[in-house]
């Protein structure tokens, strides 16, 4: 093989000369392999002059240990519930994973759609994209999303496998990330849950090759990361991670800690490149024709591009079928599993005969009871109908299990003396709770919901927006949804908040406004896979508002609670706990003769999803007036222009609920006087 | 004194044997004041039958101890300048801090305020509000917060001590947190800054108390909390809570220590309450009157509630002057300091003398080169004007310097070595970066501005929501606004993210369509004194749009930048990246006879705050066409119920720019076939 003359100084770049060392070496069939990922992702980006090179070039050599060697997958049948997870945390690095899933002999990932990274359509897009490739486990890209989605894969792995048994469920998730990943603070909060529930079946590859963006990682952090992981509780190592044999050695080391373990893998960024590697000039940029012909002399590796040579495809793609054989005995097993209907059920994604039932049955009960409570402790009474009849479903909470509601009679904990357990104390970690449990639904065979307050949801939006994106179902409790929380004043009281998420695609934002609502609620969040849901719920008692219990209202978004007496002249809008006031002020109008309707709005986006016709029947021509203690942004859309909102103009404040109603002049007295206004 | 006896065994609550030993021991001056704490802390929750009293019961020791003897502030100025900062990152012990500032005679906070604690314009509320009282340094309550505050509080001591010397600037930052806000990523984020920057005079007094909402710590977190923050390179001790003087000595180490320095103190929650003591059943609720009268009976304290003995009243109010002598001697070296006037003026936030002359020079420059560049580097230019004129301007990027542009020529990086620095690489720390911003911004004499993708304000949202409620002068150059930013695809194009900040109450969001109006959203972001700035810039190059500087025109939010040539019979509005594309739309239509008008919208706050003639005059009668490549969400205040939105409708994709704005539709062509259409 070659030897590179560098076009930069050693002395300048040291990394340079620890490159042209390891160049040196005898050549072994593993590095030809690593250098296959490498040479795919130099192309790729170099054709499509816009990509992360630098990294999958350094962290190569480890991820070939990897798919080689110790990675359960079989390319044949890329969904198998059994393999073990892999998920690029390091998401900008995409080319590293869609090299290894075309070298490894995955359909669906050919030479054309690496010709085509980054181009519109293609599997192959910027960031590994959920949804592209049956192999691409998440979407990375937002830094540390990836390690907290495989802290959730490894929860789920556990509590299958005290649930299913170790026959049907024994797989490892593993990890690549980045300094960027453990720098951000949801790595905090997922090591710290990973090594709580002693997640030893979880290995994390740091790719530490010491350069960010900005240049050395020196000129930001100082942290002592291993030390840093050792105290949650994590197995660390530290490996060369250009030497394939030290990389198996810890990787086997990871397969018998009963921790778990972070290994890092020392690499040179852009291993190869002559002058760029070791620097951040090799991040995120192509390297341009003169510098990728140099890094490929340099390697020996003279086919054209996009071109694996036989003598490289052929191992790897014998690494792609490695599992074959244990994937056929683990369908065998299943096959004479007495749980075997039940486990592919769950895994799939449909719910059990009778849930439905145990909804409907739920419904009629309070239908008869008309409870005056919260939505909150609505919620909990839903959960204790569905919790028992969908074993699937988890629950937990941020620290506020009691604030929160989200616990049921009867559920155990999940912690390591039980990990059949299904509540999750998640510790006061909004955000690794979020992302966790986008890696509990995305592993499958579980059906996660969380609690905390919703004004947090700001410190779990961005694992928020990815449930979204992916279209994952996962269910968010957030209660103490207004000024209606009193006394813990502006920094708890959301006000932005339920906008900020009514504006996220694909999530469906639930208020509902009495315990009915909040059973329907719970039943549309739980009956629809595709996408994640939020229950917005009062901490404050509210009266029931609905006697009958036949159909599901809130599935249409929304509907009109009740009719105007005659021919409609104010029509009321509202959602969850200021629909009651609506139906107060359309006691009074229509004692005053103003025929007034009252609608229910408890999900926006269901609503949006109906016909013109309905929505027109339900809004009605009669000027409108919203009401919800929230700000306005974005009523404008069913209030029409000539509308008006009763709400909040701005932040709240301390004091006690009835108190900040009053002061924010959110009341059925201040509808009534904007009707009679509108009406003058 | 009484010595108590426990309504628990103590075998079943371990805390009531230690609290017993702890109230067996002599009763020091100390002691009582520390009492005082407490049962102002228990009087204030009981009378609002709402708050948090088992926190500043159990820390109120260690507090005392801080108060009287190590924090250095001046009761009677309680903004003085070179005042220690204290950061109650453990908001809802709010009556920690009230009591401390009621006991230490600063004026504003008397009995009566603490008696309406949690009272609608009380002084007292829920939870620490900056601007309720002088001498609240931020507001806390969203967990992590404060602690991360309080690094950026510390950056700033030591930037303006290395700016204006030791003898104008030498004051120390403390911190008291609990479990919850080192549980938080926040915390990561903000230790390992603080870790890096060998921020020595930063101390956090962990109130480790063992105990949260849930119940016992170690339900949720195996976390060896000391470790962890020696692996950032912190200082670390382990103290009895409850000895003061142990707390002092270690203090006192603190003091001498060339790191940042966590004192973990072991304390008991609720301490003195008989049989909820230790438990989190005293964390968030009144302890109730006979739990409350036992616990003063244990402490041998018999004063009426909120009364404080002139014997616990004295030595506290003599803490509050301890440091008059040193603020005298401090206003005597500023009055003789050769940069008194301006540090007083940055203090103040009063920009220089010149600073917008600069701004207006470079306008000038930008009408007469009308350059054709990405608003990203129009920021970049707009730094170079402003940041050499602006000495306070401090800037940053979360690993994304070139990519944000926030760099400029000259300007020396903040670090160990050179503090004087005013360029900060944040590292891949987005909150941590927000929260250390919203410090700078609340310790005074610093305008911070930060870089990030725009889609990862998310990521620091909940800092975000923080500085607009706190009204601090942070600024976010938030760049890759849009699908425009291309290949990176959907996990980094914003599409809700413009939505999401402009529903944040006192955030302004510009979004400048070309290099003209970027000086100019730069200079009112800038220039406003009250409240924090997001400017949202484009990745691709843009035409420029106005080739006069004259008038800030983005000073009212909203234009009219190209007027039709005759009565208009369609407005198009945009804002950012898509103005340019009306502009081209506005051309065909006026060719075929459709005399259009082209708004342009960079800060829908402004706008929104012109007087209804000005905002109909901008908008017009005509029909109006909105163009923004994001959701649609809010245009509806705009556009009226008959508008026409051409923007996303979902998440993005991966592909180049362009063909992106081709296939969502958000294109000249596009915007003339739906005035075509509408006008049809």
């Amino acid at each position: 093989m070659a030897s590179i003359a560098p076009a930069v100084d050693p002395s300048v770049n040291p990394a340079i000369a620890a490159q042209q060392r390891i160049l040196a070496l005898p050549l072994t069939e593993g590095r030809r392999m690593a250098d296959a990922i490498r040479v795919l992702a130099m192309d790729a980006v170099e054709k499509a002059k816009s990509g992360h090179p630098g990294m999958p070039m350094g962290i190569a050599d480890a991820a070939t240990v990897l798919f080689t060697k110790y990675l359960k997958y079989d390319a044949a049948d890329p969904r198998w519930a059994d393999r073990d997870r892999f998920v690029l945390s390091a998401g900008h690095g995409s080319m590293l994973l869609y090299a290894l899933l075309h070298l490894t002999g995955h359909a669906g990932i050919g030479t054309e759609d690496l010709r085509n990274f980054r181009q519109l359509h293609s599997v192959a897009a910027g960031h590994p994209e959920y949804g592209e490739h049956p192999a691409i486990e998440t979407t990375t890209g937002p830094l540390g999303q990836g390690l907290a989605n495989a802290v959730g894969m490894a929860m789920a792995e556990r509590h299958l496998s005290a649930r299913f048994g170790k026959s049907l469920v024994d797989h490892r998730t593993w990890v690549i990330a980045g300094d960027g990943c453990l720098m951000e603070g949801i790595s905090h909060e997922a090591a710290s849950i990973a090594g709580h529930f002693r997640l030893n079946k979880l290995t994390v590859l740091w790719d530490d090759n010491g350069i960010s963006i900005d240049g050395d990682v020196t000129i930001t952090s100082s942290d002592d990361v291993l030390r840093r992981f050792q105290s949650y509780g994590w197995a660390v190592r530290r490996v060369d991670g250009h030497d394939q044999e030290a990389v198996a050695r810890a990787l086997d080391a990871a397969t018998r800690s009963g921790k778990p373990t972070l290994i890092a893998c020392k690499t040179i960024i852009g291993f190869s490149a002559p002058s760029k590697a070791g620097t951040s000039g090799v991040h995120g940029a192509a390297l341009g024709g003169v510098e990728l012909q140099a890094a490929k002399d340099a390697l020996g590796w003279t086919a054209a591009p996009f071109e694996i040579p036989e003598e490289i495809k052929t191992p790897w793609e014998a690494a792609g079928r490695r599992s074959a054989g244990s994937r056929r005995s683990w369908l065998k097993r299943l096959a004479k599993h007495p749980q075997k209907a039940e486990f592919e059920r769950a895994m799939a994604g449909k719910l059990p005969d009778g849930w439905h039932e145990a909804g409907v049955a739920h419904r009629a009960k309070l239908a008869e009871e008309m409870p005056k409570i919260a939505t909150r402790i609505a919620s909990q009474r839903a959960l204790e109908a569905l919790v028992p009849a969908i074993p699937e479903m988890m629950g937990g909470s941020a620290d506020l299990t009691g604030s929160n509601n989200t616990n049921v009679r009867g559920i155990p904990v999940f912690s390591v003396q039980n990990l059949a357990g299904r509540y999750v104390h998640w510790g006061i970690r909004e955000h690794g709770m979020a992302a966790a449990m986008n890696g509990l639904a995305l592993h499958g065979g579980v059906i996660p919901y969380s609690g905390t307050f919703l004004v947090f949801a700001d410190y779990m939006r961005p694992s928020i927006r990815l449930a979204a994106l992916m279209r994952q179902r996962v269910i968010h409790v957030l209660t103490h949804d207004s000024i209606g929380l009193g006394e813990d004043g502006p920094t708890h009281q959301p006000v932005e908040t339920l906008a900020s998420l009514r504006v996220i695609p694909h999530l469906h934002v639930f208020r509902p406004a009495d315990a009915m609502e909040t059973a329907e609620c719970w039943e549309l969040a739980v009956a629809r896979a595709d996408g994640p849901a939020v229950l917005a719920l009062s901490r404050q008692n509210l009266p029931a508002l609905r006697a009958e219990a036949g159909e599901n209202k809130s599935a249409r978004g929304g509907y009109v609670l009740a009719e105007a007496s005659a021919m409609r002249r104010a029509t009321l809008v509202a959602t969850g706990s200021e629909v009651h006031l609506a139906m107060q002020a359309r006691e009074t109008l229509e004692a005053e003769g103003i025929p007034t309707a009252v609608v229910s709005l408890p999900c926006w986006e269901l609503f949006a999803l109906q016909d013109d016709g309905y929505r027109q029947q339900v809004l009605g021509d009669a000027p409108r007036f919203g009401i919800e203690a929230a700000l306005g942004f974005g009523w404008d859309r069913w209030l029409g222009n000539d509308g008006t909102f009763i709400g909040m103009t701005g932040f709240g404040a301390s004091a006690p609920a009835d108190d900040l109603f009053k002061h924010f002049g959110i009341t059925a007295e201040a509808a009534v006087a904007a009707v009679r206004r509108k009406l003058a």
